[in-house]
């Protein structure tokens, strides 16, 4: 363990991702970035070895992968190098997904959900896969973060996906859906159910003690009074008075555009936006190389970089590892004050 | 007229907004720093010396205000002071909104684009309108940018909202509509239509000779495949390939989310967003206080800062006049542009 890090009981599980995609190097990258500024907190990645050795050696980043066997190990291999569980591996091709490139993936995955609830391993830290890829080996979950909530046997609705970067935070209410149904999707039930959780998980995960928590509108400018959309009005305002009822520091609704400005951001410590794009565009304009997604409302922590596999640039060394290195720092963190809570 | 500006044949007419709004303070604070920086252009206030004259005494802001009889005058009465048309005024409370201070905001407006299409004035910086105080007086447009193209005799969807700050420029396909009504709205039609005006005003307005032209994705991940809807394969995408067809640099649909980071923001000119909130939320996230609001696809210049009247702050000096400030700025270049092109 590095002297910045946050002293931990058990080490973070990395996973693969699809080993033809950037999952690999910014792992290495990242870890080389953590270790370089002492922030490396321990950790291992979950198979992999030759995988990363060969994809360190194309990349130019000479540190040592360290193969071990049991996760235990990895608490002092650390010391020396970037632990790698043994026993799970492949030579692939960057850029070229494949059925065993899937499956690596996938098994990287398994291990390292049954690794994280076992405690084993106080966090999950996942790289990313590629669903295409995986539906082909008959993988049946929209994203990791439903099929962490399965493993967690938690509804899917439990399981709340936050994007948090250096300046911002923010929660999509409805995810990978059409826009087309989002206006349907809507209820003060749902906006209830994950304001809970996103509260309980910014006081539990991120020590903010009294969280405010602003509300996004579906409609431009809220719908100005009815004229454009009545969501605003019929659904999002009585569930923040439903939340401030019960002591939540919620408001809204918030026009979309008016929620982000640098001002506005000062506001609130997560904003719970009704989409997916009006969640992920503010992130990903201001934090785009920072952005970290951190599932909330499940027993384990897990975290994961905000970007996708990105095939196009895998293996050329121009993918950015920083959203890799905040999500592995994140997860330490949050690790760090549960513990401390506990 | 200051050294910095661009020189041109007639002044700039800049209506007074809203007077119990921020208008009248971003327009002072907006003249004080150009005239400060050497970069006000010869312009005038549509109305409103004595409202002014007074908002200024009361913010401290020590310039002279120079009543004019004829915008001609404007041209060398801005050397000493900020002219401003004499013979329309009132004095009105901050932040109180009142159908006396609606009607002096139309008045002002109304002016002001007759002194555009007359070329009294070489272009139209308007300050923000109250459109629910404007209904009140019986104003029946859902905004000013629809008043103006009426005004000029061109069809609604000819005049085209492009938002521009130092970081991008993006343009949203539909307005104030609700979000349930936005996915049958989006027509190829409408696409090309306002892809070809936004073309020719990057060209004619900008100097941009070879517009790149992004266009969003309605749904997350552009539908995925077709997995979250289907109108990105089935609209955007035969749009895009018709505009490539016509010579123009279109490219997409860009799923929202990587539209908008610092990278990809280097590969276009402006981005045509499906909605509102797409195109307004990362430029006020990135550029608030420096957005322009340009209208495109009328024969009159139209610039307008990117903010509405804020009656909550009006009069307490807490405006910040960079929009306005950029866009006086952003109307004088666009007026210089045309000129050397004529």
């Amino acid at each position: 363990m590095s002297a910045g890090a946050p002293s931990l009981a058990a080490p973070l599980a990395i996973t693969l991702g699809d080993p033809a995609g950037i999952g690999p190097e910014v792992i290495l990258g990242a870890w080389a970035r953590l270790r370089a500024e002492r922030r490396a907190p321990p950790a291992f990645v979950v198979g992999g070895p030759e995988l990363l050795r060969s994809c360190g050696e194309r990349l130019g980043i000479d540190f040592p992968i360290v193969p071990v066997a049991d996760p235990a190990e990895a608490m002092f291999a650390c010391a020396v190098g970037l632990p790698v569980l043994a026993g799970l591996d492949g030579l692939l091709t960057p850029s070229r997904p494949s059925l065993e490139g899937a499956r690596l993936a996938l098994a990287s995955l398994q291990w390292g959900v049954k690794f994280a609830l076992s405690e084993v391993a106080v966090g999950l830290v996942t790289a990313p896969i590629s669903k295409a890829e995986l539906a082909a080996i008959g993988w049946d979950y929209p994203g990791q973060t439903e099929f962490l909530a399965d493993a967690c046997r938690r509804p899917y609705r439990d399981a709340v996906m936050m994007l948090a970067g250096p300046s911002l935070r923010t929660v999509p209410l409805t995810v990978h859906v059409a826009l087309a149904e989002v206006p349907g999707l809507i209820s003060a039930d749902l906006i209830i159910h994950k304001a809970r959780i996103i509260v309980a998980g910014l006081k539990r995960d991120f020590n903010v003690m009294h969280p405010r928590l602003a509300i996004a509108a579906l409609n431009p400018h809220a719908g100005e009074g009815g004229k454009f959309g009545d969501e605003d009005t019929r659904i999002i305002a009585p569930a923040i008075a439903a939340l401030q009822a019960e002591g939540i520091a919620a408001f809204g609704p918030v026009p979309g555009d008016a929620l982000f400005t640098q001002r506005a951001r000062q506001g609130y410590d997560a904003a719970l936006c009704m989409y997916h794009d009006q969640a992920l565009i503010p992130l990903k304009a201001l934090d785009f190389d920072e952005g970290v997604n951190v599932t909330l409302g499940l027993p384990i922590i897990r975290t994961s970089p905000d970007h996708g596999t990105a095939f196009d640039i895998a293996g050329k060394g121009l993918a950015d590892p920083g959203a890799m290195a905040a999500a592995i720092v994140m997860a330490a963190e949050i690790a760090a004050a549960r513990a401390a809570a506990a």
